[in-house]
């Protein structure tokens, strides 16, 4: 649906379920335009193409490499597995591809640093593919959250992310295979946890994580469930979170400051695609002996036009286009979001294997 | 409002703010009614008298021995500060007095099981003031975290509770001064945290406790504000609470299992007397393409003809009735609840005094 005159164009390289979701997304943002996609076998691209009724002029690939060498393709969504981020991003660096890159970014923030070193040389814009940042929904929590007459100063934030999936994804899903996604649910789950504590704190990194003693794993080693704990020394302010694979679906933020608080459960996937709530509370005391609250949470229904993949997609290729198009600098602030995201993923899971120490950061 | 034509005969020792709430549960309780009221100073328990309306046949006692000594006394509820409860407790015990006593119970377990001690042998009841257990929202909940259809196996809990006070609170309260209510925000605002996560647990004790490495004290050294983790090896099951001082009005439980989750934002205290909400939801799943869940939370509303604490007071007087009118023993259901409670308490204590170790129970 590109009405722009110049849309950005995308390709596919890696034809996962979630690909069918950003493959829409890029459908759906008015300045992008799909143009390829690739897989490792052209028959799984084919069906890809098929199951998602891609129009007829879209490139299909059998492989990532055909699919880096078109030179109409400006950019890349990337949904592949963790471990080969590194090679495959890196490589569509050094081919001037933009990048949107599938979280985890990478298995630890060595290698993403490498994949950052590479986009910048080579002048592109990189991005992770967290969508929830780009729902007016969380612009306009984080406007109550910076209103300090509203919220006061921050104390607490708690996040859970978990799903509870079929028997199948515990044999097959790549989210479990260590050669795959070494992070498992710390990596899948966890990240959006962590990058909504960041977020809440306003990318202040903190002083020390800690990884709480209880985590499953599966035979391979690969975390299933884990929780940690985060605190920072300067703003008396502590967080804890919860991913899993093994709890029904939650996707809970909590945030309480001096003066407010904030709740949301559906802050990485809304209930319904157009609209997202969250309740705020300000000011709450109790009434006369204690038998009730004076005011009660307030429900803010926050609309969107465009589902949140589309309006990453188009903020992403907005940053592409100003590179193209007038020759500016690659934006520094989504990679810096990405890069504090994976260094406190390590953090957690340094902890996890030293036997739960607090580590410093 | 005793429509009962034996109802039990309540004592208040001590005219503390929680007093006034639960003078009125005692007026609201069909099988109880309010017959004396002792503070240590006879000016301050007629204000007491006067502010409440209390009917002129409440006695009014200057010194809380002459309360104990009122034949006419059945039961004492005992809102003083927690390092005075254990010598009244056991006098009260020892005077036959049966024993609604607030929490945090005492300042360690050794000294409530001297309570509960004295209690046992006196053959009187003994029960803690927490009034949440007595809604029936509670037993609602109950109810649907024990279906194992709805609820699956229980995996997360996350609690926090917590206010801000005025700046006088910081300078006067009894539960900010060290010899007073030396627990402070873990003692008062930490205890609903754990006895909502032992309750959710069926009272399972917890395998360890462990501090989280963020705390807050005033100059005294008495805690504004902590949070620990709780992990049952056997269950797979971890906990996470938040407690403070510090932080907004929150009284939060979150509850996840297997194949549902629970929300509930004011189990404490609800938004209004006569009726509490929470939110269930059960076997959600994202629609195709992720962009959307197949279910929303259910928010159900359970109504109380009594508030909760009337309810309290009426449950502890429906156990004494028993013991008086019947001989029955006293109940040991309650004093168990609020020994697991101290117990937990005491551990995270030591946690935080001993650097944030994991303590074994």
């Amino acid at each position: 649906m590109a009405d722009d005159e110049n849309p950005i164009n995308f390709g596919i390289m890696g034809c996962a379920e979630i690909a069918r979701k950003v493959s829409r997304a890029i459908h759906l943002a008015p300045n992008s335009i799909l143009r390829a996609i690739a897989s490792r076998s052209i028959e799984k691209a084919k069906r890809f193409a098929i199951k998602n009724s891609l129009p007829d002029d879209v490139k299909i690939y059998g492989s990532y490499d055909e699919l880096l060498d078109d030179p109409c393709v400006d950019a890349v969504y990337m949904p592949l597995p963790t471990s080969l981020h590194l090679q495959w991003a890196v490589l569509a660096a050094q081919k001037k591809k933009h990048i949107l890159l599938e979280k985890p970014t990478a298995l630890d923030v060595d290698q993403l640093d490498q994949i950052l070193e590479a986009c910048e040389s080579n002048g592109v814009q990189f991005m992770d593919g967290t969508m929830w940042y780009h729902h007016p929904r969380t612009a306009k929590m984080k406007a109550l959250l910076s209103d300090s007459q509203i919220f006061g100063q921050l104390r607490f934030i708690h996040s859970s992310s978990s799903f509870a999936p079929s028997p199948e994804f515990f044999e097959k899903d790549i989210r479990v295979k260590m050669n795959l996604d070494g992070l498992g649910a710390l990596g899948d789950a966890g990240w959006y946890c962590i990058a909504a504590i960041l977020w809440a704190m306003d990318y202040h990194l903190p002083t020390t994580v800690t990884a709480l003693p209880a985590i499953a794993r599966n035979s391979a080693g690969v975390i299933l469930s884990c929780s940690a704990s985060l605190n920072w020394d300067k703003h008396e302010t502590i967080a804890t979170f919860y991913c899993s694979f093994l709890s029904h679906e939650s996707m809970d933020l909590a945030i309480s400051g001096s003066n407010g608080s904030l709740h949301i459960n559906d802050f990485i996937i809304p209930y319904q695609e157009n609209s997202g709530p969250f309740s705020v509370t300000s000011g709450a005391k109790f009434v006369d002996l204690h038998i009730g609250w004076n005011v009660k949470p307030e429900i803010v229904q926050v609309a969107t036009e465009l589902p949140q993949e589309a309006l990453m997609v188009q903020e992403f290729a907005r940053l592409v286009k100003g590179i193209k198009i007038s020759g500016s600098n690659p934006d520094g602030k989504w990679p810096g979001i990405s890069r504090m995201t994976q260094l406190v993923i390590d953090a957690v899971k340094k902890s996890i294997d030293l036997g739960f120490i607090s580590v410093s950061l």
